[in-house]
């Protein structure tokens, strides 16, 4: 075959570095895939007629649904104690999915008192505060203003929580680990139309932002940002959102963590100042090293993680052909580059880009790997437009104080065993 | 407000083309939008307490499913007499739509003998013919070649038979009338990896796709395009195709007709000449006016749709600003323009191309339209890379025999009552 055949793996660095990729079995082309196949030799192609081909099919259904035989690919329930019932986080299965569209069945979640029900011809937008003109919106007058559709990661400020703060790398699934980030079309009305509407005072700097669940979820956010970038999402993949991800609206800050993105929203409020509510002054802080503590840090960070191989997972094979295959994305913008090691961290190879890279949306990178059976120690890191890279956890772990979580966006290291079991590690 | 508010409606042509779309009130930015919110002085913002927010709200679920207010939006199923019971169209509901991502449980199917329930474990895809190496991918092999991911359309080479048959316009919703075209994120085996590891001889220049349906649907291909465009998709939105996609595998060529994109794809036979399948020879093909029959017309050539507002709606107010919203696209490539007519064809306004404009994808477009209140023609026409650009009907008409229905890209008119309901129309 043409080991080329259309794939293309560049690589950085000098040609001592490409003697060491070459070593690592990060190849250039495909070579060694070819013999993946079974030969059909043994039996004549054709000579067994499949089932299905013998009689008429099933029917098929007015909302589309998964296959039976996939019934296994579900979102991940992390739930606490009973006295914290209403607050729940169900994780997407990253270790599943291919590409950079999270279908919205198994896009994450978090709520922190459950899922309100909300009937959507009650359910009212409202602006006031510092404005000319105090604004109702029912959910007919906000379909009719102009939208806007953009494909966006959403990721909560606490994904990755177990590597930040467990001693000892859990063993677990990459959706257990790192499964509160997915990606999806967003689309709804822009901000700016609706504050620009109601007339902002000179005194309007930041909006504090409510949502209609029993918990009153709140953050007070800079009115410059809101009029950039916010805005009220009524769509997620083409469809109405799902009551997880605030029905009958939201609203959507592309790149920053994922609870400003207030679910069920129904008051903004123009202010002058932020409101220090619950869940900026105490859930979503960060505290550093040195004592201090960072408050409103919106914007994720640059971050990558290989979803195969990945946590838990078995190669099939004990060694040849695999390709690498991954998700990053920043808050800042768009992925620059994507670098892979397979020998934890002494060589890197670029990865290729796969698809649309889009600003701050999922970008699927890949890497053909050949495997020489020996035990591996896989790693990727991102680089964003701004020129952000990914830290180490050591890196990251000095930065932060010890029971930090936040904003955890270290390189993630998979182990490869000589039985082609995969698993989390910190090195 | 600021009227233009971040959004841009450019129009192409002269100052009196400006004007001229100013009289038919194709707006550039978007005054006359203001308005639209109630005013909340009569009753004090957040004297009402929304009664989700007091109460704890209900579970999630593991896949996520749409909001129970949202049931009306489903797949519209068109079967036709019992003695076909195996054939059925399901089309999408495009005017429920927002952004180009079609949710994977209404995208449009069209399948002729039911669904097979194919075990995947047992499912095979097979090469043979003119080729080196006869080869056999169970899907566990297959999972480890490489792959590649792409935001696509698809689209039946029937869709919107009733404007091309039907003699009076039918009164019907645009997914009724429209609905067999969709556009999701495909991932999968560049079929070129597996052709190349076959080993293909000079004498190969088709091949014969054959899915493992009841009815053995096949088509033949030319092997440069499938070398080049062609893939064994396994993924749709970011998890497994679903069962009336092809489940576990499906044929994907960006930009053909649906039919082509083998569904249960099963094998491949590298011939040297077509095999005129009976879904090739009977059932997909195009008489023209002069008595020839195109076969093998693979590429959907470029179309539109408004979707916002379109047939069987009705707008809220007889009068007032509304967005007009559709989607475009091209087998051809990427759209390069979208013209919106809000009085049947005399004067044009360039559309605002919103998110992404991808390669042979759905790109959704939008323009302000500060309706008078008087009957109105709403008409779209979009030109694509290589500068095709859709016919009236009339024209449309004059190219096929009176009963050709395929292929058919003229532009839809949507008329609009005083009394703001949308009516499907011929001119």
């Amino acid at each position: 075959m043409n080991s080329n055949a259309g794939f293309k793996a560049s690589v950085g660095g000098s040609r001592q570095g490409r003697r060491s990729f070459m070593r690592s079995g990060l190849s250039f082309g495909m070579a060694g895939m070819a013999g993946l196949a079974g030969a059909a030799n043994s039996e004549p192609i054709g000579a067994r007629m499949p089932d299905a081909m013998k009689t008429l099919g099933g029917t098929d259904l007015a909302y589309g649904q998964p296959s039976p035989h996939e019934q296994a690919v579900q979102r991940l329930p992390y739930q606490t104690a009973p006295q914290t019932a209403g607050f729940a986080i169900w994780r997407s299965p990253l270790q599943h999915q291919r590409g950079i569209i999270t279908p919205s069945g198994l896009h994450f979640s978090v709520h922190h008192n459950g899922l309100p029900d909300i009937a959507p011809e009650r359910h009212e937008l409202m602006i006031h505060g510092l404005v000319d003109r105090p604004l109702r919106f029912d959910l007919e007058r906000l379909m009719r203003y102009p939208m806007v559709n953009r494909i966006h990661f959403m990721e909560c400020a606490g994904n990755s929580a177990a590597n930040a703060l467990s001693p000892t790398a859990l063993n677990q699934t990459l959706g257990d680990l790192a499964g509160e980030v997915s990606c999806s079309e967003w689309t709804g009305v822009p901000l700016s139309y609706l504050l620009n509407e109601a007339g902002l005072k000179d005194s309007a700097k930041w909006v504090v932002v409510e949502g209609a669940d029993g918990g009153s979820h709140s953050r007070s956010l800079p009115v410059s940002a809101l009029l950039k970038d916010g805005m009220i999402a009524l769509y997620q993949n083409g469809e109405r959102l799902r009551p997880s991800q605030g029905y009958p609206m939201r609203l959507f800050m592309p790149g920053w963590e994922g609870n400003v993105n207030v679910k069920w929203v129904h008051r903004l409020e123009v202010v002058d100042a932020p409101a220090y509510t619950k869940d900026e002054s105490g859930m979503y802080t960060q505290i550093l090293s040195d004592g201090q503590i960072e408050r409103f840090a919106f914007h994720m960070d640059v971050k990558s993680l290989i979803t195969h191989p990945s946590g838990m997972q078995r190669l099939p094979e004990t060694k040849g052909f695999y390709e690498i295959a991954g998700l990053a994305w920043s808050g800042h913008g768009r992925i620059a580059k994507v670098e892979v090691s397979v020998d934890g961290g002494s060589t890197w190879a670029q990865a290729q880009l796969q698809g649309p890279v889009l600003d701050r949306a999922f970008t699927r990178f890949t890497l053909p790997w050949q495997w020489n059976g020996k035990k591996a120690t896989l790693m990727s890191r991102a680089t964003d437009a701004l020129g952000c890279t990914q830290p180490l956890r050591s890196e990251w772990k000095r930065k932060y104080a010890m029971h930090s979580f936040h904003h955890y966006n270290a390189i993630q290291v998979w182990r490869v065993g000589s039985d082609g079991l995969v698993e989390n590690s910190y090195a």
